[in-house]
């Protein structure tokens, strides 16, 4: 995830406000997780603009989250603010947040900071570079960008602007690393729509085709392989609904044709449909997989129907989309991945693409952002070779741009807080650990209620919960523990008993114990001492 | 997992008794899965024997907690006794199995079933093809196998004898279908070797090697490497000193040289030092995970020390090594992986060797076993491009062999069972599912003690577990709470407070709906009604 903050006299220039998503490494249940952003408390006065460079959603994905401790004026180009507004809208914000659309190739002051936005291409519309100027400093924030000849939908990047600046004196540049390991170049949309074309085309039926919703420039292909294929299309799944509105919405996608309503798609041979679906990362609800589970409402895959992953595989997925493909082939359902042809084409730029940009920006120092630790490694080590200076900052770093480079001054606090429920939580939080422990082993709730003499009032409770209990009938185990806890209860002492403390000490070591013994698991023990 | 029957005349031969792991699509809390065999309840007086054909988990780690539902001898190879030994004595069975080691190559008659034991290649020592002849029928099960020239340990496969059986005529194969769709050959311990030596003899300082443990001939490579480049070899993890010893219990890794304890391994250069540590899949306990987190007790690697990845990433576990990498990178150490240097072959055969396997054996039809569906799949368009016979079976199925072919002629219950504790318990449990649900939102428990009038006892006991309170403060939610309990009693009418259930959902609908609107959260609810 994207946050990034530049200062200048004591004003604060926001770009991205991005998330990332819970994995297995993340307590579980949080799916959405936003950078901790308090170190910018003190300073929220301060904050004179926020800027998102593009749409995806680890650069515009946290905006609606965080905006109310940012309060601040938000600019990006159209496309971008469609998406978004519609965040911004779902959270009810739409009254309060200053949206602000600038046009790409434009020229904005805020503040002391001077912005020039500079189109490159990428994997959805409007993907921006950002010039940022400030106390004679000249700063080229790639945000994320390839370099594609022939992108389809959208701007081609303006190689005379960038050769221009190169000229003008970039000293730094701040740039997207994800692609730093891999030589060469990450291809184009166009020769991506080639290889879907002859794919599609030489398939006898349904076609299902699964890439990311906000890649435009895909969807246009698709669109016109449809046609040349004779086929028509119609779309499952919400997000590239609503991704394709917001195409069409900002002037993208106009010979798209028009789709077919998917309860209409029976009156069509098998041979004449294309449908696009959403779910290529395998997610559990996304189309994809209910298509794959046979749990489509409106639509069932048939043997010699073939699903197109025209997508990578995000690491972390890999097992998820493996079960997929593994669904798919038991139907007899032909599954095409980019293992199989170059039906996908990454939006980061390569090791060639990067010199490229180096070549025509000349930056002093580059500083490596946007990838894991061995991708700003490899890029800090091409631009060595390049000669160029690099720095390298890691999360919460904060350097001084000077003359002598990037100098680190002081370090703040960061962090990844998880949306749960309508809280951001940080990811270390108490209740989140306990929640790995609860899937881990389940939990056991003891209940005892005592009479003013510390004697049982009633018999105690037991519940068990996420604990199977095997081989011992459910009942019988709680009611041989019942009995247990009354003999502990009658071995302590009066002392013991008085004191909720020693007595909850003393009733979950011997049910522990007793519970290891049967069972062979250890649960979270609730013990509920209640005085009458 | 692996887990087959034959049979024959009323008697039950077993091939195999595997376990598999869980994953991110089984409940939380549940590492280890056994096999559902409670189709064969009712034979199991008819069970003659249990053949363990080699002693990867996924071959023989059932054995120790499925035995007592056998209750048959076990007959396997020597090393993998050893293996299967060690498990059975942890299960505190070792008086009661009947472990029968039996010679590579050997027959034996078991009832009604003649077999033979073939040896092959694969990434252990001893894995076993066995010719089953019963009834007239002849079938060659092959275990798992590839075909390695140069095994550096172990046996080679004997093409003669290979040969010797398609004259004397297979009827059927059932065969590893794991790197069916891969083209050509897996590729030999020997040319993983030269690899492991370039990689490690360029090496200026520590090196730290990562692989399976029991891969004993990749252990003999790396002693000899150690030898050649002038390097002494401590190891790091539990399951590295039982193969070890294992195999040299077994007449393994003669040569292989001397362990440096770990903590005198400080007395030699780095240049000097060669460690093999457990953990290639990234375990978070293990020793790679530990040393990569700087967590080690004896060990602390630095910059320029080198880490090898001697193994493939198991698909699920990208991204844990994918983390891995990224804090060796952090601190400086080289990563060098698969994608980096040949430096691990699979053990299964590729597309080449299932050809030249039924080249030698001509069978006359093949059931493609032990692979997900696509590679079964592409094993038996392989199999029908040869001009040979193929039966396709799933998990259940019961077939009949006969001279036109494998013929469906049943299905039985088959499943899979989690390890909880000392049970095994169906991975659908109501328990087991619980455990997600509190994995998710977590737990909130009311408990409420009325007198015989029905009326509050004492104040209501309400405990959030695993549910972050955010920016309320956990006190004055659950006082709150109580209160709003309080109210609901109140509210009332007396029939419902004099019945359980009724109060129960009363309760849970009005907390729990307050518990969304203030936290936006819907954790699992438990009530306690507690009556004097």
């Amino acid at each position: 995830m994207n946050f990034n903050v530049y200062c200048c006299d004591g004003q604060y220039l926001i770009i991205d406000v991005g998330i990332t998503f819970g994995d297995d490494s993340t307590p579980p249940g949080i799916d959405v997780i936003c950078p901790d952003i308090s170190a910018l408390r003190s300073v929220r006065d301060q904050i004179i603009g926020i800027v998102i460079t593009h749409a995806h959603e680890d650069h515009v994905g946290a905006l609606h989250y965080l905006w109310n401790k940012l309060k601040a004026p938000v600019y990006c180009t159209p496309f971008t603010a469609s998406v978004a507004r519609r965040k911004i809208g779902e959270a009810g914000l739409l009254d309060q947040v200053p949206l602000h659309e600038v046009l790409p190739g434009s020229r904005l002051e805020l503040g002391c900071f001077k912005l020039e936005w500079v189109t490159l291409t990428h994997s959805i519309p409007e993907p921006n570079a950002l010039v940022i100027q400030a106390a004679g400093r000249t700063v080229f924030h790639t945000g994320d960008w390839k370099l594609d000849p022939h992108p389809i939908e959208g701007e081609h990047y303006d190689d005379r602007r960038l050769m221009a600046l190169g000229e003008s004196g970039i000293e730094f540049v701040v740039g997207d690393s994800t692609n730093a390991t891999i030589e060469g170049w990450s291809g184009s949309e166009a020769e991506c729509r080639k290889a879907l074309l002859e794919v599609i085309s030489g398939q006898p039926n349904r076609v299902a085709v699964t890439c990311f919703s906000s890649n435009t420039a895909r969807l246009a292909s698709l669109g016109e392989i449809a046609r040349e294929t004779g086929r028509r299309i119609t779309v499952l799944g919400r997000s590239l609904f609503n991704y394709l509105q917001t195409a069409k919405a900002n002037g993208y996608l106009k010979t798209f044709p028009d789709l077919v309503p998917t309860e209409d798609l029976d009156y069509l041979p098998r041979s004449e449909q294309l449908i696009l679906a959403t779910g290529s990362q395998g997610e559990p609800r996304a189309a994809m997989a209910r298509l794959a589970k046979g749990e489509h409402q409106d639509l069932y895959l048939e043997p010699d129907d073939t699903v197109v992953f025209s997508s990578k595989v995000i690491p972390g997925n890999e097992k998820k989309l493996y079960r997929l493909y593994d669904l798919l082939s038991r139907k007899k359902v032909n599954v095409v991945t980019e293992q199989d042809a170059p039906i996908h084409v990454s939006g980061h730029p390569c090791r060639d693409e990067l010199r490229w940009m180096y070549r025509a920006l000349r930056p002093a120092c580059v500083i490596p952002v946007h990838g894991e630790e061995r991708h700003m490694a490899a890029h800090a080590d091409l631009v060595t070779d390049m000669g160029l200076g690099s720095a390298r900052v890691v999360n919460g770093d904060v350097s001084h741009l000077s003359d002598s480079g990037a100098t680190l001054i002081a370090t703040v606090q960061t962090g990844r807080l998880g949306l749960s429920g309508s809280s951001l939580v940080p990811l270390n939080d108490r209740a989140l650990s306990e929640r790995s422990a609860l899937a881990d082993g389940g939990l056991v709730t003891l209940t005892v209620v005592l009479d003013k003499k510390a004697r049982l009032a009633t018999e105690p409770q037991v519940q068990f919960v996420g604990v199977p209990s095997g081989d011992i009938d459910p009942e019988t185990l709680t009611g041989d523990l019942k009995y247990a806890i009354e003999d502990i209860l009658a071995e302590q002492n009066s002392r013991t008993l008085q004191a909720d403390d020693a007595l909850r000490n003393a009733l979950q070591r011997e049910v522990g114990s007793l519970v290891r013994q049967w069972l062979g698991v250890k649960p979270k023990q609730l013990v509920n001492i209640i005085r009458l």
